[in-house]
């Protein structure tokens, strides 16, 4: 029935607490508590792997979000969170973000080798390289390091993590009973990385992972985001409020790929989507309506002020973006969300009330409110005409936005043999069709890992 | 029946590979590549929680164990495999040693209330200083930090972690659905910690774990090691060949706890035994004797010069340990382990094979052969006699060594009273009788946590 050569949709469920939107669990049958209860995440886990979706993926920073006052502000630490989510689903990919900003090498290499052994090969390291300053107060810095050694930063690691992953060759141990004899010692390897930012010895006292390293994930948008993703990323999470300029940037970052010397085919690229669903347009603007009067107005204020590094008290609600925040340079932190946001409030003329307004839901991913078919047309049409491979699905309220998607627009989906109907891999590579990476001190291995 | 006031034995099943002697991966039932298979680890899990042990633990360092070359050389991160675990498991505490000299204590922090959260309030951070030069290779430093600034390093890091631990009042969440409020600001503390080692701002981004804090365990038998264990644990793990230096210890730390102006039950004091146990004494030597006929001595002169930092050429197996080893002064990294070898190299006029014999088992462990009898009877003696609250459970092999002590040692115990029938409590801290530590920032605490 179903062409095995052709192309087909990756979906990723991008889970938060009660939901993308932030007023989510002001709805009736939210649960306030999620962030904190496994049980939450356990039934999110199991509901995306009933549907086949690639992966879930958690997003993360080592710090507590804003003062807590109008939006739950924690989450459990995503590592631990995936682990627990590996031993109750059994072939879903699991992906978190990691700072390789407040992390050190070995550890977090470990740990990322431990949880894709403890998943059977599931594991993706989302890599990002946290620009916030309450980020950085927790890790003692009083000076944040800028954007461009943030970046440089994550390069070494990223080489220092792929070598420890490599320390151990797949025939390592011998573990031969009768003369005692466990491992090869010229079979471990030591990096033995002596670099800018960081010396590591090794080898790792982990085996290599399953998958040979975990997926590679990557987020930024700026130019050094592109270019380190042109370099290691393997799927990319990507946020875009049009059409052209998800196709923009979905030819931009093949041709980096291209040209780091890569196969573009090996990068997939996700744009996020938050998906508001009913039967009819009518019904699916009443759902967005309804998500929209729970915000609490001041509390995207805050966030808006925190995006452009300015007091709430800059703005006003029924004014345009304040003339200074147009003209200003480009922002250490966080420069795609706020061109995203500059680009989104001039193409539309939008005034600072219904700004907040369209950030509610997905923080500057796609919202788009329409029926299933109208869901699917647009997944269709961004996936066939080159400005996506897949969709990072953000549903505004879960569990209830995610079974909406999977029970109205995936069979549409399906129906047109673009989305599995069953898993045929076990492991997260294996999902978004990706090889193990060769083992870089592997002697039959004749190229450096591209992975 | 049983008198509920009644002082009763805790017990650790202290869980290592194929077992606790060297060469365990070598008997024929073992399984050579325990260390990354998933299902072993669960099997011991709920072998020993069936048992209703009061915990389980993990020993652990950063940087793989000698060569690899006659034995398995490398473990899972122990937070990762304790947070499987936890999902295979509802009741058995879940201990880990991680390294405070090698984290930062926000991530660690963070990690642990995470463990706490998803195992419903069993985790226990076993706190350990790093001595080894691998693993300080591992993360950039040449110069090894010395013993009394690893300890004050500790002392520093657990008092953020405690201060981050009690970042959220019980109270923060209101979850106002009505208003919108979701947290009150006032009851979410920054530690805004400024010390020598550390700056931390916080406050955490976890809601306090279930326990208040994870149970605080300690091993380091140094006196900075006593000292800090006195100010700080909960539990103590700790290595005696004989009751009288036991019972010293005990004492010892006791008397320390109370100088810190705490209460000494708040301290459990937990000997490790390994324990060869045969249905006649005759059994039970050929079970230790078929161990000691696996060791490869070449392993055993490695780890001995490993632990007093030189060459395995400066040893003659059937001679005595060299004058410079016995005269030469206390090392910086493996004081206590040093020097109990030595004690009982002299004490029991041992060649360096028998010590290296000796060491095979338990690594300076008290190693016990005998009958279920005798075992159950020389866990009474230290029990009542005031060297013990308990055992740390070494079997030689696992789960086999484990299975025989837990049907026919513990039917005795459990005989005489001294162990639970059942679990009464959920909790780590439950299972040991020990309680949640008060928050040092809420408003009706009026003492700094004593935990």
């Amino acid at each position: 029935m179903s062409d095995p050569t052709r192309r087909r949709l990756h979906l990723n469920a991008f889970l938060m607490e009660a939901g993308h939107h932030e007023a989510a669990w002001r709805l009736p049958h939210s649960n306030p508590r999620a962030d904190f209860d496994l049980r939450h995440w356990i039934e999110l886990a199991q509901l995306a792997e009933s549907a086949k979706f690639d992966s879930l993926f958690l997003a993360d920073g080592p710090a507590l979000i804003g003062t807590g006052e109008f939006r739950p502000p924690g989450q459990l630490e995503p590592l631990t969170l995936l682990t627990a989510l590996s031993q109750a689903t059994s072939r879903i990919g699991l992906i978190a973000t990691v700072s390789s900003t407040y992390n050190e090498p070995y550890n977090l290499a470990r740990r990322l080798a431990s949880v894709d052994h403890v998943s059977g090969g599931r594991a993706g390291w989302n890599i990002v390289t946290s620009a916030g300053a309450d980020e950085a107060a927790n890790f003692g810095l009083v000076n944040r390091p800028d954007h461009a050694e943030r970046y440089a930063r994550a390069d070494e690691f990223l080489h220092i993590a792929k070598a420890l992953w490599d320390s151990w060759e797949s025939e390592a141990v011998v573990a031969d009973k009768t003369t005692g004899r466990y491992a090869d010692p010229a079979r471990l390897h030591r990096p033995d990385h002596r670099g800018t930012y960081f010396s590591v010895a090794g080898p790792l006292n982990v085996e290599r992972p399953p998958q040979g390293y975990p997926l590679l994930v990557q987020a930024g948008s700026s130019e050094d985001g592109k270019d380190f993703a042109a370099r290691h990323a393997e799927a990319i999470f990507t946020a875009h409020q049009t059409y052209e300029r998800a196709a923009g940037f979905y030819a931009d970052i093949k041709a980096r790929t291209r040209a780091a010397g890569r196969d573009p085919d090996g990068v997939i690229v996700l744009p996020g989507i938050v998906p508001y669903i009913g039967s009819t347009e009518e019904e699916a603007r009443a759902l967005a309506k309804e998500f929209d009067e729970l915000r609490v107005p001041e509390y995207g204020l805050r966030q808006l002020a925190a995006v452009f590094e300015t007091e709430p008290s800059v703005f006003e609600l029924d004014a345009p973006l304040p003339d200074f925040i147009l003209a200003r340079p480009k922002l250490e932190g966080t420069q795609s969300r706020s061109d995203l946001i500059i680009e989104l409030a001039v193409r539309e003329k939008l005034t600072v009330r219904q700004i907040i307004s369209r950030l509610g839901g997905g923080r500057g991913h796609f919202e788009f409110i329409g029926t299933p078919e109208q869901v699917a047309d647009t997944i269709i049409a961004w996936f066939e005409g080159g400005a996506a491979d897949g969709f990072n699905i953000m549903a505004p309220a879960l569990p209830s936005g995610l079974e909406s998607f999977i029970e109205h627009v995936l069979p549409i989906l399906r129906g047109k043999g673009l989305f599995r109907e069953e898993y045929k891999g076990t492991t997260l590579r294996e999902h978004y069709g990706l090889p193990v990476p060769p083992n870089q001190f592997h002697p039959e291995a004749t190229r450096v890992s591209g992975g």
